[in-house]
């Protein structure tokens, strides 16, 4: 009887194609998050610093940080999806589709739409549609990932292999749900922090993001925290100085924010994220290392129906312990190139 | 006439049976303090996280986590009680009275209820009974809380020693308080995270909350901080650095709310801390010990008048730098043995 | 094309004397910032901390703590100020003029004032005096500081040297807009901490704050974030390693809120920093630093047509790594002494 109320998570014999986890824990998210999220990451983006601005240019109040509704999302799955994963493999067709706004409360489900075991038996690839919804039941947020999960037992008969077809980006008339009819003639380009809008950007660019920023452990942890994201790796130093690293793992979503902070200046009117079409954790990265990021414009979009705004795909890389002058990323034979720790492939939103 | 401006704290001598010290500094609690909190120790317990999840069950929005209101009320007693503690040695009739929400302000006053000299004459026991009000008066939380201070002067005299007697556990019948009568068949334990309610849990049952955090300097500082907590041992490395310890020492109370934090793996739905029967710090905790907690269960109570909840006395202990697969407390001869930081005794309710 | 979308900062040859910047990224004020605030430095003022305590003396609700719209204002001057910077040489002439809620939006605009470029040619020292308004348009803090700016390039003519006539204090009849009228009465001395109120105080006294606080990288690099100041000293090791010092300076508003926050332990009832008179941040402080303060009263002074308040005008002091029992400050040749970290001249306002 003893211990039989511990949540052991999820092993990869427990998940069946079809299957829904709808998971625990709704959340409130409160001005008091916005507040600790600004203070870990620093972003200086308008619409979401100033209720004035954002009530300017047609929002009801300052929506809340895109990511932090990822992540809030992502953290609720955590428990019932990755607990015991080995590794994060990807995201794919990630879409934020309604504002969220300070007061609204998230709570996250999860269908499980893949499985793969892996030759060697010992673990196989999970792949889910995580959904997150608002008090009132609406979609604000999906996206898939896969994870590779242990098995509890390798002797356990592998399931039939089903591995979903992913779109290789989200389609530009799918963008810009979660952002109402914009006044542009009341969009301050100065009180914004830059003048470049949407149509000034174009395919190849390449911006420097310059910035950068030292990560400690305090500061992943506390962000991890803040998303009620529980996986070890990032908390639990007793143990991981037992493993491969010999230290804790910074969340990757942290990497993320930071980037996407940092991003700020060069992509100052980029205001809203509205799609992530890919990502890679390329490496690990650490407290103590110090992050740069870069972004080259590989997509530019008009959006169906609104002539107020416009989408740029990025692709944002994060390195570490290097600066970005020379746009690091990959090698000739597409490699990645030491210190790249971050690509990913995001659909922005800027005003027309 | 310089520096007499400067709080130097009561000594022994200052302190008479019957006295009551008001404390300074009342504070409001918002839904940022909760932020930090939950960004500090991460709970998952919906009832705290989700203002439509506590909705759903009966209160007006979601109440501030327990353990906030009891160190926000124990830190406004530090300038007064405890500046110049030598060590705080215990706790008891701990009782949550009234729901605290975002918006309440709360404050605090102590009367002595007892003093007994050490036979060094150098120090001596100064016990406290210590109540939180908020606004509108209504207490919220007392409880007694007992430490050792500094004399003054070893040559004053002694008072008369006054021992008071302490219940050894708050009374069933007394707890409860700050719970309003809940709608049980709108509890969702999905989204609680457990399906295990009060009955499911029998005298004897040990849970290993299996999860674990390592603890930061910036972490426990920010933590004591935000409770207005001015003891210098925690802040002081300049001064530390000369004492028994070599370092900064983590509050006691960060100690308390990581364990309740990690406690969700196993008593997800234990959402309220009713009552503290009493609680021992057995050892210091600092900067860089990784923290794991297990639960044991000791008594199970029905609340009379109450058939919507339940009460659990268990004891929650935290160790430091080992895991809690074996259960670890005390030896044969009842002597804590190593790694063990806390022993609490603790009223918890769930929904039946 | 590439890179030139980020922001590089203006060199002293972009300063013009008249010229009027307008800075980026309006920012709304939450009791969430409020609650990070606190947890960085733990201030413990009445009036910011309670609602009921601020609404019985006159207040509408809590105001925001003075100097969180100090760093949030001149956080925001960073990028256009001072991104390429050498040293902030000084602040004056720094009045707080309307009381900050939380639910206010800041936004700060500068005028130069002032120019003079050094004999090296290499840089020049701009003065400007910014400005923080409120979404009302309400003027709410200026002040003027002057920065040693680098030239884009050592062979740019030389602007005509213009130096602003900077007031040596703020006069008191300029003080205390920002304060409402206060009803003495309700000003309850128990709850606020201290006895002593405006009248208690003398010139010449000096009070040792006692208490102190050791600095963490994620506590400086949290709060500097949460100001949304992007001065890259203080976050980037990869780059501060190759420098003068090899660590992270930490922000000097940091030390001025530490040791304003310290204050609380003999100038309880200082509950307004009205005005900063001068400021000179004597020597760089750095994650592990442990900070102490003491204050001297160099003047007192009536508010005319305010019976209810009196301003006291004080050096606060702060020191690392040594504690303030012998106030230590300059030397008799007027030579700051070791450990001198801060000399801050400030009017502070008290209830009469």
């Amino acid at each position: 009887m003893t211990a039989s109320k511990t949540n052991t998570g999820n092993f990869f014999e427990d998940f069946a194609v079809g299957q829904v986890l709808q998971h625990a824990t709704p959340r409130t998210i409160t001005t008091g998050d916005v507040a600790v999220y600004n203070s870990l990451y620093g972003p200086r983006f308008a619409v979401q610093s100033s209720d004035a601005f954002a009530q300017a240019i047609g929002y009801p109040r300052t929506p809340v940080d895109d990511l932090i509704v990822f992540h809030t999302v992502f953290g609720k799955s955590v428990p019932d999806i990755s607990l015991n994963a080995i590794a994060n493999l990807g995201y794919a067709e990630c879409r934020f589709l309604e504002a969220v706004y300070p007061g609204d409360t998230l709570s996250a489900a999860s269908e499980v739409i893949g499985l793969r075991e892996n030759s060697n038996r010992a673990s196989g690839v999970v792949y889910v549609r995580t959904t997150g919804r608002n008090q009132r039941g609406q979609t604000v947020l999906e996206f898939v990932r896969w994870v590779m999960v242990r098995k509890r037992d390798s002797a356990s008969p592998a399931p039939e292999a089903i591995v979903p077809k992913l779109a290789e980006r989200v389609e530009p008339a799918m963008l810009g749900k979660a952002v109402p009819k914009l006044d542009r003639a009341c969009y301050d380009d100065t009180l914004a922090g830059s003048s470049h809008r949407w149509a000034d950007y174009v395919v190849g660019e390449k911006i420097d993001h310059a910035d950068a920023m030292t990560l400690e452990e305090a500061e992943h942890q506390t962000a991890t925290r803040l998303y009620q994201n529980t996986a070890k790796v990032h908390f639990n130093l007793h143990e991981q100085a037992q493993g491969q690293f010999k230290r804790r793992l910074v969340y990757g979503g942290v990497v993320i924010s930071l980037a996407r902070a940092l991003s700020f200046n060069g992509l100052a009117n980029a205001f809203h994220v509205a799609a992530i079409n890919g990502g890679r954790h390329v490496a690990p990265c650490f407290a103590g290392d110090t992050v740069y990021a870069w972004s080259e414009v590989v997509e530019t979009a008009e959006i169906p129906g609104r002539d107020d705004i416009g989408a740029l795909r990025v692709r944002l890389t994060a390195v570490k312990n290097r600066t970005c002058a020379d746009f690091p990323r990959q090698n000739d034979k597409g490699s990645y190139v030491d210190g790249v720790i971050l690509d990913l492939d995001a659909w922005l939103v800027l005003p027309r």
